[in-house]
């Protein structure tokens, strides 16, 4: 049995003996596990090598900090938003968009980034925010505001309804139900944002 | 000059005797004021005490835990979004909505909320999440639909504008913007969310 100097650091034979970059990858994985889990208060870089099945010391090796670890976790499973397929009329395309958005929201890497900002403080969270806006939020918002273009040019949205806070409704009340709902967002809410907020908003 | 017990216990001199509900209001004001500067993630029960200028045991005869204070100390302060004016239009009560909106989030008491609802993850937040929603969110809910019943009976608003999520969308907007902008809600954000959001959605 071969017992890596990582596994006699923490007293336990090595289960599994990886180098450079699976590796890397469970421990990312780990990472993105415990931040579902436990959240950012409870992470550890003590847990993640737990988790990862390595040694304290493989974690410190390659990230300095917890910070600097979560980053790159986040930055390996930022959900994918993908392209809006056109689906002919402006309910149809919101209604995909808001089930893909709650899809993102509730995939590993949406509920790493959620715990992130639920929890940290603004000091704290700085560094991720900038990482979420451009990879998640930005993504996010290009889809919405292709729809509206679309229902722009089928004539079903009025010609003035491309701002950016038109474009930060649908995220904003995903969020702000997630926070203070008490429970998970289900198919009636986003019924709900489409047809009672988002259709009489951008109508022509 | 009179040394009080809880002194002798910190080893200084008293710089202030009070008791009872005056000992009492000084340690929840130095509460929330501990969760508007350090936040929850830096608030400890020392760093209350000193700052009431205070002994940790007189915190600790009155309130068990750092939670217990806490809900004491946002019960206390929770911000009044007080009655609605009928200033004559929907587009000027929407104003005076938001600004007044605007005002209680960055009180001493809305800062110490949003210190809360940022840091905590979810089951620490759960005994706050009931108070805050019972006492900020829904009064500003109230206020929301009063000003959409009155919109509606000038017939200037739609009258199927009554659903809790068209009342949700100003304070997930304020929330979503405090939170991913970078920066504090200026006045012209608050104009966007009124002209570009609210007025369209509204209007009949």
């Amino acid at each position: 049995m071969v017992i890596s100097q990582e596994a006699i650091g923490a007293g336990k034979p090595a289960v599994l003996r990886r180098r450079g970059p699976v590796l890397e990858r469970a421990i990312l994985e780990a990472a993105l596990d415990q931040l579902s889990t436990v959240g950012w208060g409870g992470l550890t870089m003590e847990g993640i090598a737990a988790r990862a099945q390595t040694g304290k010391a493989a974690v410190y090796r390659r990230w300095p900090s917890k910070h600097a670890l979560v980053v790159d976790a986040l930055c390996s499973a930022l959900p994918d938003v993908g392209d809006m397929p056109d689906l002919g009329s402006l309910r149809e395309d919101l209604l995909f968009l808001v089930l893909r958005m709650r899809e993102s929201m509730y995939s590993q890497g949406g509920l790493a980034i959620r715990s992130v900002l639920d929890e940290c403080d603004h000091s704290a969270a700085e560094p991720f925010i900038d990482l979420i806006v451009r990879g998640v939020i930005e993504p996010g918002k290009r889809l919405i505001l292709e729809v509206i273009r679309r229902g722009i040019a089928r004539g079903e949205v009025r010609a003035d309804a491309t701002g950016d806070i038109v474009a930060d409704v649908v995220p904003a009340l995903m969020m702000y139900r997630a926070k203070l709902g008490g429970r998970d967002i289900c198919e009636g809410d986003l019924i709900e944002v489409v047809d009672q907020v988002m259709m009489p908003l951008l109508r022509s």
